[in-house]
Formats: structure tokens, C-alpha cells, sequence
């Protein structure tokens, strides 16, 4: 691990040690996986036009999401079955968070309970919720959210259906005897009788495809907490966001995992920026893969970003000291990019530093 | 056939059976086969901005086109001589249309009869028409079809020649002994004398290359059943049909066998969308691989989508069972895609789905 | 030679039996050769909207270029030594060209003398020429056309340097023993003491870098045969052609030979169309390796095009045999084009039929 | 080296024979070198239309930089530790200069000392200077140039960090004993306890990351010579360092080694030519390796451009005859360029020659 210097390299390392249909299940995307690749090479294919000159001596990157401070504007992405890549699971994950001090979104579906990943960690995670058939099975996971102080709900909205992901149909995932998800034990579902080769499925299948924005507002009336919404991409979605009142929006597509073709998120974030405008605290997610695209992505309108896979292969290559490095790398790069475009704030960050490429 | 989730699977398992020479008969294009590939191509670089929250757990993909109802929007692409894929051709093609509800187009260079093709399905098929030098035999070809109670003409336009395919140029085609071609023997055409080895080329120079919309001023006296004209391209094209009262017209290439570098189909179809304007019923025809593409096109204004190609792997592959295959992963894709779009029924998409990619 | 259906293949064929120097003096460009892979790739991306239901039973492919009646819009373009492709020359080229009756070009720097050459055609030629230093020499050569009737004077002007091709320069042409330059030596020029190894560079440090359009005037002023300006691309040097009343312009960057990253000829004539207009004849020189290059050109403006490699291949593969299959298969595959286009004569074709890619 | 013709064959004889840390170091960007490749692509994707009969038999290439007559428009980037190419180091390349009569821009960590570097040539040398935490060394520096008698002082601006370059991590660099930095050991810095694997480093922390414009205005005030500031490419800067009536800007992403994804220097003075508009001579840098590019870089308004890495593949080729071939390279196609668009003289060169590709 030593020898690794960026997210790509992490990459490479734990898919040179994760079994084939874990790394498809982690890794991989729907349908001829064209979202996957454009959600990194959309940033690649934004040029800088840095400042110079302006003493970028003392840099902060500190800053804050719903008035929560974070060290740097990342959240690490809700991910299920972090066992997988590692026995500590998002126990490891939780640690590492700790120490760089940013917010860690668990997973409904995470091995560890809720209450063992906050028990490591003194920045207050928040807990991402799918909405259930079952609606008091959701409400349960609600409960146990707020009963280990978790500081908000990500509500999920982008996976009425589990997306065709072709790598994982080839490659199907087979989980191990002993295998827990926790908080949906905790929350009152009979898991018992239900083959681990077929749980993920299994799990797919409880989730609602009817929800509306009248199930926001249920949710809303049921929960005190910041409520956050993922997956969204469409303009008009926004706006009734906003409408709504929702405390924050998280643009995102599901990693490429659901629609392929859908807009990457980081066009999607350009394409949505005059119904933003600052109305709304925005979270990119999707592509993050070094330092400039979280710049990029805070040039744009975004308030922090979301990475996922990078934490994953950060796990897979060395658990909690794994998440640590990729951690350090995102924050570096970032701390170097601002240096080198002239800012030495987050706050400064914005669209002049950019220039869209005409290609 | 068990390990194949989707059509490009299905190309690739029909393509390591059959031989080359019908390999490239099926599925090879013009020239340099730009417009080929480009069919396929344009439809992924058109990008999509899901919406969320829409309740999407009950979905209806039926509709109707020219007033005959189907359950998904899709018709089976006239495709000559099916039993160089699989021994039961057409009636093979028929079965699973009527399994599926879908229309079925039948070729005029059919091995099975037009008889033969209808018995073995309660789903109305339509009739894929040239206009021959012998005007009678035209004629007598269209009588069958009545007869038959084929439910649409579908006027092939686009072939005054046969396209140069540099692969078949290099492959030829060697018909087997006994191969028939059935509808054009019950129509008065004597081939007996004419040797298979030829019989392609001969079909081809029968055709009249010389029609004008006073033929199909001639066709539509000639018949009561509906006239779709299929390989139009050009918006002045379309305009004149719609002048003519043309009752629906297939925008296509010929699946990039006639002119390389012609524009793809579904950016003709963009391309002529202030011409359609809803005037006429326009089906889509070539490059449909994926339910999203049918989503896309749908969203552009067709109002059902034409597949070939996928058909004739799915039956080299598997005969009645793999037509029925191919049919059903396009079903689901599109079932999923409309779903994963905040869709839930066939009329509703429309173009604010679409986000047309300014790279 | 007989599975060989296209330029593409002729193009391979030939450079399966060429010396490798011989090859690059023929195929290869200046510098990076951009400019020499855009003159093709730019036709690639012109898109066709093709127009159906126009009769193209009957078409004639027929035209005239300067007044001169020709059998299809295509000119051979001048090549020098073309001996080395085969020991008859372009004495072959030309059986072939009266074959076909087209235009042929004929370089100052042809083994064959002019007189020989008018020998073996009814089809009256063009000569090419370039200004000398020594104008004696220069009007020696005129004369030398006007007595063999010669029917116009093609004068390069993109060529006051011979282009930098790194090929050429790793790969030097060595020419055989009693290789002769006839024309040059009818003219006057003393080359017996240069040795053949520096043929080349001799020849081409003759010609004068110092020429403007007061020797058109000159040339104007000794010979009544139409000129022909061979290399001109951009707009402001056409309008001076215009005004100047030249007869004709040949669109050409020398096939990509002299200045890299010289815009795509193609792209050239659709960038000066407005100044073209219909007041100068045009022909379109480099990348026509298709029919639809040709119509492409056609729908552009140009009254003909100019094709050089696709004939040396065909010279190579097969001498004069070799050039006509190559004559054959543009004219074939243009025809086509014009059918599929619903063309039926040569000056129909328009611009209507492009569509340009917004890609 | 007789078998290299072009900047490019330089680069590959040059990698052939380096060390691989030695070739990272030279040769490798930042990131991805995603603007490593654009800096020269971008060139590439810029279209010429040349003019003809202009008379361009006598051609002459010399201009000024800054009032300094140079026989043509073109400097040689500072470049640290010359001595890893060639024993000879900044010596030999400051020879080859004076043969061409072009300007050396001498780096601070030369190996060489300034006065040994000017001790070998006629025409005066430029001086790469950092401004260091510590002011005195700085101005030590200065007074080390002006000396020597050197003739501008080259300003660093967008190097506050040391960029992140992946492959020089992977391959760090081991400076051999006895490796000297002479000017910084003149100006009074103490290197001896540094251990020579630590040097670059510590060097790089030496650097004042704090700099302002405050600092250019000390800088003008302890010296006479004219101030260039390298390393610009927003519009807002040049604006900036136009109204600070700064002598001269070099438009620079520094090699692509800083910033990655930061525009390429062609693209970004292009996009920079309404604010620059003559007000200020600028000096192109980044992406020249032919002779065209440097021709485009004076059509886009850039009085001459600046060379890095060419110069140390010919060091490290053939140390000063090395240079020397690349010098006359670059000149010579400079020159061809020139004839074959039809400039004899540099403040020809303009914007008309240009056509942007709309591809």
C-alpha cells in the first residue's frame, strides 16, 4: 500500500486482491456502464484557468454541511455490506472518519449496527434510509438512527428497481454463512429464513416503488432530523425540492448504477445551476477520484461531495488505515489544488476558475 | 442461451455459431459500415435526466399503433430468408411475436409462406411489400397478404439497389438446395431454373427502381389495408408522406445496409421532429439494442420502435425460445428504464427526459 | 486483384508488394500526417439525408469539366514517376483513363514523355505544371503541351518547398538506373551528371519559391489553354482567382504532403462555399477513396473531383488493368450513391442531401 | 542521432538512453497528465488555411523580444539540473543558444552558475528566479544576474507547491554526490547538510508560497532589468499584470507539472487574445514541438514562444550538438511553415492563417 499515491491506484490494488463478484458488486455499473465512465471523465474534461499571486500560504479547508462542521467538504457515500471488503467493516470505515473528520453516510443495509459505528466515532454520522413496503419496519430504522444521535436522513429516491447491472448478473454475489445486516434485524425483519445467496435480492424486493413526494412529507412528519434527498438529476426535481423545503439534495446517480446513460452527475450539477442558485445545499456525488474534482464540483454550486468506491478500495486495500490514506490523498490533493488555483479558502472556491472546454 | 442477460450477449452467442457468410449477411452494413455503428452510438450519446418520486410500482408498456393494440411498443423488422438462422424460420419469428403481442413484419423473401407465418399467430403481422418491375406479381403479393389477413403494407423505399456490404462481397452467400422463397413462387414467379447461388442477386435486380409517389398512389388504390413506408430519412420525405396521407412511416436506414454514412435513424428522427410534429405515426428503425434506446426514441416522438437484427440472433440462438428471450430482456430494459425514469405508461414519456450531450 | 472490392483494398494490396520507399513516396504525408488522415476522416463525418421515391431507373453520370465532356466528375490526379508503381507508367494510366474517359492530369514529372502519353488516349489530357526559375525551361514545357494537345495548363502553387515527411526522410527514395524524367529533358534541362539518388531534391530545387500572381499573368500571357490552379484553400486566395478570372481552381493541401494540419480539403470547399458561390469551376482534391466522397464533394460545389493515390494503388496492383478496376469501382459506387440519393443525373446533386453532424 | 528528424524522434532517443527517474523527472506532468497531452494536442487541433503566390523565396525570421534582437521567435525554458541530461549541463545548452542567437532562460537551480552559463555565449541570457521565504537569498540572485549581465528576470508564479506527479513518485529522483546548485550556494544558501536525495525537496520548501502582487512591485523596485512573470493563463491576471505595467507574461501551465486539467497554453491564449490585444508582449510556453506550433502561437498573438522539454531530449541525445539539432529542427520548420502560408517575414504571422475546427 505503501507504493500508492492516488484513488486510481487504490483501485488497482483491491482489485488485485477482492474476489471477481465482489469487485463486480462494488465496482461495476448498469448497462454498458456509459454513466460509470463519463461521471469521471465529465470532470477530466473541465479545464482550469487557476489565479495566481494571490498568497496561499495559510489554507483552510474546513467547512460545513447543514451547519455541521466537517475538516474538508467530503461525505463518505452510504455503501452496503463493507464486510465484504474488509471484517471490520464500516467499523473501520466509521474510525477513519474520526480521525479526518467528515461525515460518514451507513447504510441502511450495513453489516454493523448503527449503534456499533457510532460507537467509534465522535463525528456524528447520518444513516441512509430506504423506504420500506413495510413502512413500520422504515420507521424502526428511523428510531434507531436518532436513538444513536446519527445527525440526518438520506433518504434514498433513485432505485424504485434494483438497476441491471450486467458484471453482477455474471458474477453474482454469494454472501457468507454468518452473514448480518443488523439494522434491519434491529428494525423488526425476520432475515432468518432467507438464504445469504439470496439476500441481496431478497432486500431489493421490500423496497417501495410508489413513494411520492407525500411520502417526504410523511417522513418529514415522523423525524425531527435534516432530511436529505439522494439520487436526484432532473432540474424540475429540484425545484420541487426546494418547494418542499428539503434540507439538502444530493445529485447523484447512483454511482452509474441504476440508469445508464443518465447524466453524469457533474453535468448534471452544470446543467441544474440556475434553479440552484444558492437556494438549497447541494452534494455532488458520483466521479470523485482526486483533489480537482472536488474543487470542480465546489466551482459549480456543490456545498461538499460524496465519495464512495474510493473509500471501498480504500477498505479492501487496508481497512481503517486504507480509508485513512485514501482520506489523506482526497484532502492533500484538494489542499494542493486550491494552493494552485489561487484559494485559500473554501468558501472562495467558484466559477471562475473555470473554463468549459469548447472540444 | 442461459448465460446471456442482454442483446449484445445474444449477438455474440449467435455470431459464435453461425458461419461466416451468414454472419455477415445478417448483420454487416455498407461501405465502411460508418452508419453501422453510428445507429447504435448515437442512441448512447444521448443522455437522460431521470425523474424521481412518481410512484412507479404499477406500469403498463401496451399502446397501440395504427390502432392495433400491442403490448410494448416494439414491431419485428421485415428480414428476409430466416431459415438461415434456424431450420422453423419465420413461423419460429411468428410464435414468439405472439407470445410477446408484438407485431411481427414479414418479409416478401421469407422461406415459410405468408400462410404458413399467420397460422401460427393470433397477433395480426404486417407485410414488408417491394414494388417489382412486374407489376402483377406486386399485385398478387399483396392479394396473399389480405388473404391472410396481414394487417399493414409496410413499402419498402430505400432500396432502388441492393447496398454494396464489402463483407458480403467477400462472403458470399451460398444458399442451400431446396431453399424456398415461398411468397414470390405463390405470386407468380417462376425461380425454379434460377440457381441458388443467384438467387439473391436475382431477387434484387426484379425490383423496380424506378417508383415514384405515383406508385404508391397506385398501392393505396389497390388496397384498403394501411400503407407504412419504410426507409425515409429525409424531412422533405416526410413532409410529402404526410401530404399524401401516408398512414405511418418508418424512419430508417436499411440498419446501415444501403447508404454509409446516411445519418443514424434516431438522429434523423430528432432531426425531423418539427416535420412530425405529431402528424403522423412514425416507428423507429435501426440500432435499437436496449430498452433505454427505446425509451429515447419514444421520447423523440416515434411512436413505437422497429428491432431486426436482435431478432434474428435471438433465432439463431435459440429459434421460438430465443426470439422469445430477446423480447423479453427488451420488454424488461424498457419496463426498467421507464420505471427508473419516474414513467409509468407509454404515453407519458416525452422529450423532457432527454438532455442532448454539448460534447 | 479479383477480391478486391474497394480503394481501401486496393490501397492494402498495393502495399503488400511496393518497396517499402516506394510506399511511403506514394502514401505517406507531411509531419504528423493530420492533415493527411482528415482529408479522408472529413468526409466521414458528413452525414447523408438521403431522398427516396424519385425514379433512379435511369442516370447519367456524365458532365463537363472547363467545357470538356468527361463520362463521370472525376479528374487523375498528376503524380510523378510513375514508373515506380509499374514499368508501363503513365502510359497505362492513361488506357485506362481514355477507358473511362476522364481527365487525366499529367506531371511535369512523368517517366513517359507527353507525346507518348497523348499517344494512348483519344481522351485529350491536362498537364501539370510547375514554374521554374529558368522560365525557359518553364515555356518549353507549354509548349511541349500545346503541341501534343494537351487540353489545359494545372499549375501548382502550394509547393514552393518540397513538404517535410519524416517517412520519406526515413525511407529515401532511391531511383533505378536509367530512370528518365522525359518532359523535363524535352525541355531543355541537362540531367545526365545528377546521379538518380538525388533526382528528387534536384528537381525540386529548381522550381522557383518566388512565384505571385504576376506569373499568372506571365503564363496567362504565353499559352491560350485554360489554367487551372492547383492548391489553393483558403477563401481570400479563391476571391483572387475569381477576380482574376482564373478558369479554374483545384482544392487541394497536395494530399496532405506539404503543411500539416492544413485544413481537410473537403472542409476547405465548405468553408469558402460562400465565396465560390458558382462563379469559378472548382475540383476537389484529396481523400476521395468512396462514391460518396464524390457526391459529397458534388453536393459541396465542386463540378469534379481529383483522385491520386487510389490511382497509383490500382497502377500498382495491376497497370493499366489495375487503374480501370480502380475507375470502375468509383464510378460504380458513386452511381449507387446517386441512386440512394435519389439522384439521376450529376447536376441534381445539392446541398440538401448533407447533414452535418453537430458531433 | 542522424536518423532523427523530428522533435518527437528527439524524445524517443532521449527516453531510450535516460534513466527512468531521470526521464520522469524531464518528461512527466501532474494528475493524470490530462494538460500534459492537451498541450500539445491542442496545437494539433488547430487548422490551417495558407495562402499562395506570395513571393516567399526570401524568408527572414528574426524578431525582438522585449527590444532583444533573436534570430528567431524562440526561447529555451528554464530548466532545473541540466547536468541529469548531459555532464556538460546548462553549459552546453547556453552554447547552442549563442549559435542560434536565441535567448536561455537560465533556472535558478541550474547546476551551472549564471556566470559560467554567460561566460559561453554572446547573447544574453535571462534569469529564472523564485522568490524565496528568505528575501535576502532573492535578492542575492538578482544581483548574481545582473552581474552577469543578464537581460530579464524570468518570475515563477504559479509554482506556490510543488505539483503532484505520480511517476516521479514512483521513480523519485536520486541526485548523484557532488551535485551542485551553484547560483543558490552564491546567493548564500547552505546545501551542505543536505543530503543530495533530499535536495529537490528541500529545495521546493524554500519557496515562499505567500507571494502577492506586492512582491512583484518589491522586486521591481530592487532592480532595473525587465520583469517577465511565467506561469499565467487566466484572463484576469494578464488584465492585472498589464495594468502593473509588467514587461512581459509567459503564458504557462508549467509544462503541465502543476495543476492538472488546468487549460492547455494554446488553448488558454487564445481565450486570452480581447484582454491581451497587444497591450503586452507574451511569450507562448507549453506544448511546442514543431515548427507549425510555433507558427499558430504568433497567429493566436504570442510574439514568440518558449521551448522546454525539446531542449533537454537534444541535450540528453548529444549534449550542445544536440541542442544544436533540435534548434535548427525547430527553426527550420519554422521557416517551411512560414513559405508554405506565405509569411517572408514574423510580424506577418496574424490570425487570418487560422480556421478552428468546429470537430
Amino acid at each position: 500500500m505503501d507504493n500508492v499515491f492516488d484513488v486510481k491506484g487504490f483501485e488497482q490494488y483491491a482489485h488485485d486482491r477482492l474476489p471477481e463478484n465482489i469487485a463486480a458488486f462494488f465496482s461495476r455499473g448498469a448497462g454498458d456502464e456509459i454513466t460509470l465512465r463519463e461521471n469521471t471523465s465529465a470532470f477530466d474534461s473541465i479545464k482550469l484557468l487557476p489565479r495566481v499571486l494571490k498568497n496561499v500560504e495559510e489554507r483552510s479547508l474546513s467547512t460545513t454541511i447543514l451547519g455541521q462542521a466537517i475538516n474538508f467538504p467530503l461525505l463518505i457515500a452510504p455503501m452496503a455490506f463493507q464486510q465484504l471488503a474488509h471484517p471490520e467493516g464500516e467499523v473501520a470505515t466509521s474510525k477513519a472518519a474520526q480521525d479526518h473528520n467528515v461525515i460518514m453516510v451507513v447504510s441502511t443495509c450495513s453489516n454493523c449496527s448503527l449503534e456499533e459505528i457510532k460507537a467509534n466515532t465522535n463525528t456524528p454520522p447520518w444513516f441512509q434510509l430506504y423506504i420500506y413496503k413495510d413502512r413500520e419496519i422504515t420507521k424502526n430504522l428511523v428510531r434507531l438512527a436518532e436513538a444513536s444521535d446519527y445527525k440526518g436522513i438520506v433518504l434514498t429516491v433513485d432505485a424504485p428497481l434494483y438497476g441491471k447491472r450486467i458484471k453482477e448478473l455474471h458474477h453474482p454475489l454469494t454472501l457468507p454463512p454468518n452473514f448480518e445486516v443488523k439494522n434491519l434485524k434491529n428494525a423488526g425483519l425476520n432475515l432468518k429464513d432467507t438464504p445469504s445467496t439470496k439476500l441481496a435480492g431478497y432486500l431489493a424486493s421490500l423496497l417501495d416503488p410508489g413513494i411520492t413526494w407525500q411520502d417526504i412529507a410523511w417522513l418529514r412528519s415522523i423525524t425531527p432530523l435534516p432530511i436529505i434527498l439522494k439520487g436526484i438529476l432532473n432540474p424540475k426535481d429540484i425545484q420541487i425540492a426546494i418547494d418542499n423545503h428539503i434540507d439538502a439534495i444530493i445529485i447523484s446517480n447512483h454511482g452509474g448504477r441504476q440508469l445508464d446513460t443518465a447524466l453524469s452527475s457533474i453535468e448534471a450539477l452544470k446543467f441544474a445551476s440556475s434553479v440552484i442558485d444558492g437556494k438549497i445545499e447541494i452534494i455532488l456525488d458520483g466521479g470523485i477520484r482526486k483533489g480537482i474534482d472536488i474543487l470542480k464540483a465546489l466551482a459549480l454550486g456543490a456545498k461538499a461531495v460524496m465519495a464512495g468506491r474510493p473509500i471501498l478500495w480504500g477498505l479492501a486495500a487496508g481497512g481503517e488505515e486504507g480509508v485513512k490514506r485514501v482520506l489523506t490523498i482526497l484532502k492533500t490533493e484538494l489542499d494542493m489544488a486550491m494552493a494552485l488555483c489561487g484559494y485559500t479558502s473554501i468558501n472562495e472556491i467558484n466559477e471562475e476558475v473555470l473554463c468549459f472546454s469548447k472540444k
